[in-house]
């Protein structure tokens, strides 16, 4: 039950409003207003209420929200419902530090609802390595190792000169979402979404908003 | 030259307009049009000369965009024009790995633009460990180092429980723009920018666009 045109900055704060409610859930909540989720979103309350309306009548007025049926909702909505299936390219020092990151998130965290479960490099001395408990792979096997593990996801972090050709095999391999650090723009099927991930470009950003000398 | 009222959205493209024109300028073009312009940075022509009109009349029409021109424009017109000095606070297996990736691509690429130039933890155990030829520092003397050092940004990368104490800190100190990789919503004053880089977020927009089951 999706609308294509849903605009992707609506589609942006949804994990904004899973996480307060989520928060919420383990103080205790039943209920939250749109006042307060907005508010501890960082998101205005009548914002919240358009944003929720996409997707259907969530809330009752001046009742609020009842919090584990909103995650449930929100949860259907993303695809969160199930387990998603995530691997990463490119295990150099970025990389490294995303999967373990990723992985010790995930244990500590039952919310966090994305499955880092495969690694990939093309570099022969990483194979088989171990990072955590999860072994590199040659980025070779990707097209197998999608379809026998399910992955739906994948983490670009290679230098920006092999980007795009990773992403073609990635591609390729039937990945339609790919998360990407390295500072290029992808070039995909327009059914791949792209997520840009580039820490320069959020800098540079940032940068507007401080004061001209 | 700031207009306040500029959309956020539009921000967000301009550091990604400019990665294309530095990459047109590396190949030598001189002229470029919003269709080119707008291809490779992945948004539609119409979008382009849009967003870039929120500034100024850039461009002529049937002849396009002054390469140089237009790049030096964009760095006045978000403060790349100067140093922008970068500081890090938490270094652990996250702080670590973007502390140096950030050096590494800072030294390759001449167009990053952001120089990151101090590191902070307050674990005593870092204080004075090096991170490539960067100290690390005790978190207690931030207010110092950022008027001595000029720091304007601050790339946060603790943990979720101690995120709004350091943020507390950080705005205390005088920061106005904060790139935060915690799971955390940041409460800071109104004239604080943050900017949430927080991976899971992302993972989970991603999988909204993912087939339903």
């Amino acid at each position: 039950m999706h609308w294509k045109k849903i605009p992707d900055a609506v589609i942006r704060r949804l994990p904004i409003y899973l996480r307060v409610l989520e928060e919420a859930s383990r103080e205790n909540q039943k209920l939250i207003s749109s006042q307060a989720l907005g508010e501890r979103a960082g998101v205005a309350p009548a914002l919240v209420r358009k944003d929720l309306a996409w997707f259907g009548e969530f809330g009752k007025q001046g009742v609020g929200y009842q919090v584990n049926y909103l995650i449930n909702e929100l949860c259907s909505i993303m695809n969160l419902d199930r387990k998603v299936c995530v691997g990463l390219v490119g295990v150099g020092s970025l990389g490294y530090a995303l999967a373990r990151y990723h992985r010790a998130r995930a244990l500590r965290e039952p919310s966090f609802r994305t499955h880092l479960v495969a690694l990939f490099d093309n570099d022969p001395v990483k194979w088989g390595q171990m990072v955590d408990d999860l072994e590199i792979w040659p980025f070779d096997i990707i097209k197998d190792k999608v379809k026998e593990m399910n992955l739906e996801v994948i983490i670009m972090t290679v230098p920006a000169e092999h980007a795009q050709s990773v992403a073609d095999r990635v591609a390729e391999a039937g990945i339609k979402a790919v998360l990407n650090f390295a500072p290029t723009k992808l070039n995909v099927p327009s059914d791949v979404q792209v997520a840009d991930a580039d820490v320069s470009l959020e800098l540079q950003r940032l940068a507007y908003y401080l004061k001209s000398n």
